[in-house]
């Protein structure tokens, strides 16, 4: 695989054209290679960063030579340009931007995953014990989280603060106002409405924040009250069902900022403006903010579209709260899960009694987990 | 000031019309005055936050009848709907949602002001002290750096870690894999290029992260080589000037994707894929990524229009690279800069010589700044 049949250099050395074994043909231009060059005067041989600036590059740099070696790599010359640079055939193929483009408005990053009610049957757990001690049970445990945004954790210590035993597997947890990590369960003065007994339709957690967590993990110290079981919804599926339901509510919300803000707490006022559906430029699914809660008074929508923005808003909320996109589980003490906070919306039902249920609560980075992920693959192979 | 002249009730119920004192009339829907009623059945008492989600909103829901009072306030009855509820004028002028729309693409948020080399003269300058002591001297620093994305700070204590002490004045750290703070000093195998003696184009720090670190704090402990002078650029004029200059270069980092990487250390492998110039959906300006030595393979550009992407990221860095941008300061040993790594990109000249260079980072988060801020502001009015 990833073998060079020939290279021919194109347009004038403005780019060569590489033939693969398998697949089609692929263009690169010479100064995304020259940009891209691996050789010790353009990458640091300590750290891989790039030695050069955009600048550097001269603004007529062409390719006077290049010949496949080996089908394995190939060998450029450039003018202005003293020694030839070699490309691996794997970076190269790994490089290739020179195919049609996918532009469906809403769509998932590569390897993402939706799903909607029927994930209950499968939904990803790991064992606390192994994936502490096995670096390939902890590859795969990741890899759940890289794919669906959520997966349960079990037999872990009923112990305050493990979470964050669980977040030292793979990264970094964010300290906010509410502290390194913070108990979840009802208090007589809740700064919070987290921490009472009522029932929080799905949400994401802290939109008022910006950028807002990327993962929470949620502990089971306690849970023998009536009610309070845990629940999921993908934001990213729920997002397409609205887009494909309902095209112009789909475009309210990724089009026009809300507004959310937190002011429970003495000396804490977090305010933030992002769309409910948030794109990236490409039109890719790059995050869901949804909490009613939080949501502060909507004042980016023009006068006349008000109404149309609380049609979709209303629209998003129903599908939202649909029972068929919704992954229920009861979390026993010593269990919990994590979910992609950017992606993947919580819940729990209301819960009551004489029991007792007691969670703690954490927002680890996500880039933190894929970067762990990456090292990891990079010794096993894609996971 | 705010004071209300009349309301009236209009479209037959699905509004009220708000006659100012002072001020051109504003239109309130009824759906939104609903979800934004101040009332305890619709909002905590004890936090503020929201009870009810969009779909506890009868969709049929009007306004029977508005009347100022005072013209201090409003008083609403909803139909369907019980007791009526009261809206006050400044909540209701702070929500004012019905003016003409700024759409200008790359404008600033509001509050915001962008600097050039000008800024030499007036480089917003606390001291350690002070703003540790006097909340109204820590607001107005922090003020500053809302307003211009940078500040100084100088007389702090020569001691590793009282980068954290500023830290803690306002808000928390974001821990990473460089740790909760970070020597900046030459190595000898450097896992990164800041830890070498080379100069460092003006840069914003770790887009490879998703989200990128939102402020960094630089603090100097040892400052006695050649060169090394730092120097901050303002990534939002920059990018306005790109726009006026030549706005399809513009359109091209803002339209797609870059990537961003970190391989330098084992068990790293940081990958981000975000636009070079981010715009919010309404044109607002987001955030800049600019950094050549992490930027990765271009991927998400097509083909035919690459060229025209080095064009443009070309004639970006071109005015980053302008001295006329530059505003350039020597820390001394107790003195740090803050940057919103969002926003402000920050370079050093290269050092050499006998001398020493060393000075700490980290990464403190922008929110917990700006909430701090406006706790400060509700005592002391707008800074």
């Amino acid at each position: 695989m990833n073998d060079i049949v020939s290279v021919e250099v194109i347009d004038g050395g403005n780019a060569v054209r590489v033939n693969w074994h398998d697949g089609p043909p692929s263009r690169f231009h010479a100064a995304w290679l020259r940009d891209n060059s691996p050789d010790p005067g353009t990458r640091s041989a300590d750290n891989g960063q790039k030695l050069i600036t955009v600048g550097d590059i001269p603004t007529n740099i062409a390719v006077s030579a290049a010949r496949a070696i080996n089908g394995e790599a190939v060998e450029i010359s450039f003018t202005p340009g003293a020694t030839p640079v070699h490309f691996s055939a794997g970076f190269l193929a790994a490089g290739i931007y020179d195919r049609p483009r996918v532009t469906e408005r809403g769509r998932t990053a590569p390897g993402v995953e939706t799903f909607d009610a029927a994930l209950c049957d499968r939904l990803p757990t790991g064992r606390f014990d192994e994936i502490r001690r096995d670096r390939l049970a902890l590859g795969h445990w990741l890899a759940a989280v890289r794919r669906f945004g959520v997966a349960l954790l079990t037999d872990g210590p009923v112990e305050s603060g493990a979470l964050c035993d669980v977040a030292a597997l793979f990264g970094y947890v964010r300290e906010t106002n509410y502290g390194r990590y913070f108990d979840v369960r009802s208090e007589v003065k809740p700064s919070n409405l987290a921490y009472t007994g009522l029932g929080l339709q799905a949400h994401t957690d802290n939109p008022y924040r910006d950028p807002a967590p990327t993962l929470q993990i949620l502990y089971c110290l306690e849970n023998s009250a009536d009610g309070g079981e845990s629940l999921v919804v993908d934001g990213f599926a729920a997002a397409q069902r609205l887009r494909d339901e309902d095209g112009a509510a789909f475009d309210m919300l990724s089009g026009y900022c809300a507004r959310f803000e937190y002011a429970g707490t003495p000396g804490v006022r977090l305010r933030a403006k992002r769309p409910m559906i948030e794109l990236a430029p490409d039109g890719e699914l790059a995050a869901i903010r949804f909490n009613n809660r939080s949501t502060a008074a909507i004042v980016d929508v023009p006068y006349d579209l008000v109404p149309e923005y609380y049609r979709a808003w209303r629209a998003f909320a129903a599908i939202i709260d649909d029972p068929a996109m919704a992954v229920t589980f009861r979390l026993d003490p010593g269990q919990c899960f994590i979910v992609d906070n950017t992606r993947v919306l919580h819940a729990r039902t209301a819960y009551t009694g004489t029991g007792t249920r007691w969670l703690q609560g954490c927002y680890p980075d996500r880039d933190g987990l894929l970067s762990t992920l990456a090292a990891i693959e990079e010794e096993t192979g894609p996971l």
